[in-house]
């Protein structure tokens, strides 16, 4: 039995529900998301295969979840490094990336040299609330995800996919299937086109409103914030 | 060598500074000591022990702690129930206690008959910040802690216990000693009195903030957010 899906204006919504009448707030939602990001980091990509991560920020809330996971994988041991070329001017993500920098971690501007010397990718570029166009500068950075042996886990989708249909039938994306999707909360309807590890995160979801949103909140095990599932959503 | 402590002003001073130059926001430092706090207990009492843990909540944040932790054991599988009897109106609180409704976790106004049907307690009464007097309607609630033979695991300090000096020589407090401490970010001065399970929290301080109040972060392990130290902080 496959999970259901969120399609992309119930994920809006469901967003919007958990800060308002569920009275979570963005910093809780963030800290707990990019923290279930960092967890399925550290399963697929276990300190072994080298410490060195790369983080792809994208301007918005997706990203926000990238700096967070950053700063876990840090404790964790890793090397991050972060590229975050749009940095908001939202008060949020201003204290997210300066507690990264208080960690010593470093912010690069070249992301194909970067590329050339890490380990293992985080795409938190675009999110569910992702439609229509990539814009500058991120055409040239999803192409070389696209076109990189170096595994790549995304963030709730892969970024330039759509999250009702998937990759684009041609052009850019068209040939991006990153090894690992983080789906947050549920997965969206992009996951039938997914082939790759799947895990579901965000373990704070009540019974309620997966009721509302006629979604099922998985099987966590002990203290795991993810739970890894089949590419399109069905069950291990 | 026993883990550095740090005294009750470097501990308000500290956790100040998080908040203003370290970037951190009360919301996510919360999150993260919650979740600290269930992590503990789900080692102390996994669930074969029983589901049923009573979280008694103080009106500050030692209380807005434990509301956090409450959320998480819900999510593992316990059956936590909330003591809040001074609930504050601080918007925080508020939400982290309408998260807990949202799950329908019951909040009750008798502490003994709640203790009287609990498998495990969790005591978010008072934390760092705590000194002199024990005001209603928490005496007895402390009382009833040091008497019960249910185990007990403490946020930060043993209610009514002087962050430097310990328990009290007599009287409310004196002969409480709870089965288990989190410590959160470093063990405080009283620990050099405490003789139960002891385990440090908060995976989230920075060397240089480490370095600059003079304690050291603690080895943790894989994705832990706590780590198991002797209980006057000495390492196993």
């Amino acid at each position: 039995m496959a999970l259901k899906t969120l399609g992309a204006k119930a994920a809006v919504a469901l967003d919007q529900e958990l800060m308002s009448t569920c009275a979570f707030s963005i910093d809780q939602l963030m800290e707990l998301a990019g923290l279930s990001v960092s967890q399925a980091v550290f399963r697929v990509h276990p300190l072994e295969k080298g410490p060195r991560i790369l983080v792809a920020c994208g301007p918005g809330n997706n990203g926000g979840d990238g700096l967070v996971a950053a700063r876990h994988l840090f404790h964790y041991g890793y090397s991050p490094t972060i590229f975050y070329p749009k940095r908001s001017k939202n008060e949020l993500y201003q204290r997210l990336a300066k507690q990264l920098e208080d960690l010593r971690v470093p912010f690069v501007d070249d992301f194909r040299t970067a590329l050339d010397s890490t380990d293992h990718v985080v795409d938190a570029i675009f999110g569910f609330s992702f439609s229509g166009e990539v814009r500058e500068p991120f055409p040239a950075v999803i192409q070389a995800l696209a076109d990189t042996k170096v595994p790549v886990t995304s963030v709730d989708a892969p970024s330039s996919w759509d999250i009702e249909n998937g990759p684009p039938n041609s052009g850019l994306g068209s040939n991006f299937m990153p090894a690992t999707l983080v789906s947050l909360t549920a997965p969206k309807p992009l996951v039938k086109h997914f082939t790759g590890r799947h895990f579901v995160g965000g373990r704070f979801v009540s019974p309620m409103i997966a009721k509302k949103y006629d979604f099922e909140v998985p099987e966590y095990e002990g203290l795991d914030q993810v739970v890894e599932v089949a590419a399109d959503g069905h069950r291990l």
